[in-house]
């Protein structure tokens, strides 16, 4: 099984996609996202694995402006708890540190840490993998990274400290997209993308197809857009799958209140309450 | 009046509060979006103006976060278009560019523009602004930044092209906090904040307090709360004031059934359909 991600060997979606498909997966790195979906849409990998959703920082919306883009399903979800760690030479230690480097957001997600180490500065890269494979080259017995515990093992580098992010709630939800959409068995998840008209009560008609079938909401969300005042596009992701004559009738009936409506896919769902 | 902003002069946040409060506004740069609240609420300022949406990066859970964290009020909204430009050395031309430093999002932002450049190295820097403020000090005639027009006044520097990124639908909204709510007068909004337990149709109780008055939902998002499976926080905008009695009685009404609720402010609306 290959599975592409955006980022370097070593990258969170790198772990997020083992971690989804099992140690034995050929993860194949793509600079971009929409590279991902372009070798999943041209057969070089058999799956892709994005980011849509980060506890802190939020939804990621180009993702999903991908996934309206191109005509693949949402084949599985991935819960990745976030847990940065501080890397270096090996045989460095933390006493000789003096420079720090990754990506903004790890940074700014670790900038207590840092803070209580002193005299440190820090330095912005591309990716938090990406770091750890320029210190590693760069040799340089001062300087850090921050970056995942499979960053380190995939540069044969040290980890100084785990668990270093000042917010320990903080994770990161995968999609897994292919070419064919999956019948999930078990518990499930259905994501829809539909727009409505903007007027009073239309998200509330919208709503009512779920609720006056008892199927639970997970996630929804309202996105503006830009150039057409009067429309709102959404995203919700619903308890079940449209196998069940109850999910099918839903959509059916939402379909008469939505200008436009997708089914991203039905796929197996993973618990919040026991992210890896 | 003094508003504090995150980020270096000339950040795009710093145009968003010149646009918002008016040219004559002395605009205090902080390091951090904390910083800002902590300027507001210890009076070193009378406002803060904060990102909380960006139309491709969604949502800042963050500046939700702290809105949460602090007893302040929004008392506006701004909508600024985010127009990137490539700023040089006055005097450089864009054929001597060899290398592009910025943000990596505005990096991103931009990729299409960079690769019809040709053979253009790009490299990573801490925040927009501040890439401009660097170069200026290397006073490199190869380098170019990606920033805001202000941020080329800023430091004097030259704009080789303007409105340089991929998707012109590109722009971020703003909300000024301050430590007194206000009560505007015309057309208004007012955001909210609440919890509610994780049941079938729990939502949906929730919209009708605002359906069944005809109050209009500008935006709507729901956030899972990290060790707290079966409950969910949501913002919600709605068109209208607190000062209305129909808006009362709809929170008053919302309040049975939400396990939390806060009022973040109500304050004038800005239409979308209008983005400075």
């Amino acid at each position: 099984m290959r599975v592409a991600f955006q980022g370097e060997p070593g990258a969170y979606s790198e772990a997020a996609a083992l971690e989804h498909f099992g140690g034995g997966t050929e993860t194949v790195p793509r600079e971009s996202f929409e590279a991902v979906f372009a070798a999943v849409e041209a057969r070089e990998v058999e799956c892709g694995l994005v980011p849509v959703e980060n506890s802190l920082a939020g939804s990621i919306h180009r993702n999903y402006d991908l996934l309206l883009r191109h005509s693949l399903s949402i084949v599985g979800e991935q819960y990745l708890r976030v847990r940065h760690c501080l890397i270096a030479q090996p045989g460095a230690t933390l006493a000789e540190i003096r420079r720090v480097l990754s990506h903004p957001q790890a940074l700014a997600q670790c900038e207590g840490y840092l803070r209580s180490l002193g005299d440190i500065e820090s330095a912005p890269a591309y990716d938090t993998a990406g770091a750890v494979k320029m210190l590693r080259d760069l040799g340089d017995r001062a300087g850090a990274a921050i970056a995942s515990r499979r960053a380190a093992e995939v540069y044969g580098m040290q980890i100084l400290a785990e668990g270093i992010e000042d917010d320990p709630s903080n994770f990161t939800r995968f999609l897994a997209i292919a070419r064919e959409a999956v019948s999930p068995a078990g518990e499930s998840k259905t994501s829809i993308v539909f727009t409505l008209q903007n007027a009073p009560g239309a998200l509330f008609k919208a709503l009512s197809v779920f609720a006056l079938r008892e199927i639970d909401l997970t996630k929804i969300e309202s996105r503006p857009l830009v150039g057409k005042p009067w429309e709102y596009l959404f995203y919700i992701d619903c308890a079940g799958s449209t196998k069940d004559a109850m999910m099918t009738r839903a959509l059916d009936h939402l379909s008469e209140y939505a200008l436009t409506l997708r089914v991203l896919g039905s796929y197996a769902r993973q618990r919040l309450d026991s992210p890896s």
